[in-house]
């Protein structure tokens, strides 16, 4: 069951001009299920991604790399669930790339314009042949209204589809933007098994594309965790089809690049969140939110070994205010000259420790009432600096070990 | 239900001529549960610790390495469970150091010559009066061969007492080492929730024992996992009493040096695996070794990464060879230039992953009846150096969730 998470309504998702979606069941892994979807672009759009850090990177990563490096235009991508086609070595490469080859020559375009995305079981090969002649019914399919199905069709382990828009006003212009996103379980982002993909008719000059994305993904993507295993598959893609009517924006700082972080921030934010709310087996979703560190990064680090800690996760699980291991956590978090002295933490608005002991005023009935909620804020003050990070996360329920001891069986 | 690990034969157990042990069941948190442990050792053992790094280490951890460093001579430890003592501020150190007063004054000695070690839950403070009003039993019971007995007085989430013993002979001398643990959850030494102690009576010059016990460490305790959280109370103190008729030993490069370490290694050892085939919830035994890599931390790095996917995990738990797990965590290691295509992975005999793709020859079935056994090894190779390491972890089960949601309550 997801945390406070409905379906999108299909009413709600933007059409963005220049992008159509289309969706088939191609029979990858299961039949019956739609598990293919292309997005075909406008010639004038441009795409910028940023892709997992996982060394074993899969194929289809690795020819989104050299496609995105070397093609004059991205004009199509292509994703499909029930295999990751990682660990496939050099026949994962050159299937990744057929199937590019397959859908460039049916709408006319070079191969290298084709960005391909994977995501299901690892080892596994992806059955080229069943993509292929999936390609004709997901390209007849293709439509601006499409962004729902598509949610669907690259679910996995998810159980709600992931999508959401925003609109802005920017010299004028009404300018929207639309993504979906899936992953629930592998997720702790660095570039999550997420797929991201968040779409803009908003007229960017080219350049600024990769700084936008990876700000995107560092405000959003990478602030979640679930179990702390980032997949080999995690791609975030930002696609801008310049269709709206204002004067194209190179710079974040300008006012019409502060109203385009207005609109994709939250879209960004909201399918980030969507993940976490979905995590696997999760019953609640935790902000961990670091104050008073010296720089971001360290607060970073404190909180994601808060949001990592499957003694925390547990506890959460269990509603139990075992707040000694959130303070264990701390302690873990890689700062080498922390002073444990200092350290207050909070959850939601009771205040547990402070000064790095027991908050004399602090009840277990206070404790134990928050961690009764589904959602619940832990906060950590540092009191060693002005810098603060977030990061969101799940509990660590027996569903999911249930889903992982499962999945692929 | 433990790995593999039945309770100790108390008769197998070695006294160590200087050291004497006794506890008794002073009620700091359960009654009727023997909880506190006192070790009286003679004027003339010498005594080394290495403890936890998490920055927020506990009260008596602070006083062991206050002690340590300007003690002349430790010659009692003081072990409670129950409460750990840690989250605990100033009133926790105030709280441990009338502890060491208590035993220190009953016995004779300086407050300073005493050790203090504390397990149970975070964040609740010492209940002093029940540790003091306990000492004079548990000293009255202090008795070289009550090795067993101390070994089940300092359990929490244990299911099974540890205890190992070993004997060598040195220049012609029977040597002889005892040494007991805890441990089953929040397990991720640095530098484990565990607690060890590990006894000789060999001659081993006092300069020697900081860094022996060091080496002995990383070479055991160092080497294991179960939920990737390393405690605030982790502490593993070697004591030497030098009661053997031998020469002391000043190098571990000496031929009595090599034989010292041929003693104490195995028993640190097993009672670092103990601790694995005692984790929570545990129903396997994993080794996973990596070989090849460019120096020793490398090889650790990466074989920390598998031990604590959680996805590897919950793998191991449903005997589910979904080995691309395991590749994914090789990319996660951390390993900045690591070549995937290099990578080979071995689960016990069967050769799964080649050149970082699925071995052509490789069969679901032969993955499937490896998975199946309590006992597993996972071999990587990464083909880029001559360098080794191996940990020791369990798999991630049902109960390990139940464990951890219901401890305290």
């Amino acid at each position: 069951m997801p945390v406070h998470l409905p379906p999108p309504d299909p009413a709600t998702l933007h059409p963005i001009p220049g992008v159509r979606l289309g969706t088939t069941a191609a029979g990858i892994r299961k039949a019956d299920r739609k598990d293919l979807t292309v997005m075909l672009l406008d010639p004038c759009a441009s795409v910028a991604g940023v892709f997992t850090r996982n060394r074993c990177a899969a194929a289809p990563v690795q020819l989104c790399r050299q496609h995105l490096a070397h093609s004059a235009a991205v004009r199509a991508l292509l994703v499909n669930t029930g295999t990751a086609n990682a660990g496939t070595g050099e026949t994962g490469l050159a299937n990744a790339l057929r199937t590019c080859e397959a859908l460039a020559q049916r709408v006319g375009i070079a191969a290298e314009a084709v960005l391909p995305f994977s995501t299901g079981v690892i080892l596994e090969p992806l059955p080229v042949d069943r993509v292929v002649a999936g390609l004709d019914a997901a390209i007849a399919d293709a439509q601006p209204d499409h962004w729902f199905d598509a949610a669907q069709a690259i679910m996995t382990t998810d159980t709600v589809p992931k999508a959401f828009s925003s609109s802005a006003t920017i010299d004028g212009a009404a300018v929207h933007a639309t993504g979906i996103c899936k992953g629930a379980g592998m997720i702790h982002p660095n570039m999550a098994t997420m797929l991201g993909f968040l779409a803009t008719d908003a007229c960017i000059a080219p350049a600024l594309l990769p700084t936008l994305v990876r700000e995107l993904a560092d405000a959003s993507f990478h602030r979640i965790t679930v179990d702390g295993d980032t997949s080999t598959n995690d791609s975030f893609v930002l696609i801008a089809t310049h269709r709206a009517h204002h004067t194209p924006i190179d710079s974040l700082h300008s006012p019409a690049g502060q109203a385009l972080w207005g609109l994709l921030l939250p879209v960004a934010q909201r399918l980030a969140q969507a993940i976490v709310r979905d995590g696997e087996g999760a019953t609640k979703y935790i902000t961990v939110q670091v104050d008073g560190g010296r720089n971001a990064a360290e607060c970073k680090q404190v909180a994601q070994a808060i949001a990592r800690s499957p003694l925390v996760k547990t506890a959460f699980f269990a509603s139990d205010p075992n707040l000694g291991r959130i303070l264990c956590a701390v302690g873990n978090g890689g700062i080498e000259d922390l002073d444990a002295a200092t350290v207050d933490v909070y959850l939601d608005d009771v205040h547990v420790v402070q000064h790095g002991g027991r908050h004399p005023a602090y009840r277990e009935q206070d404790g134990q009432r928050v961690m009764k909620q589904s959602e619940i804020t832990v906060r950590v003050d540092l009191h060693r600096g002005g810098a603060s990070e977030t990061v969101w996360t799940t509990d660590l329920s027996h569903d999911y070990v249930s889903i992982n001891a499962d999945y692929r069986s």
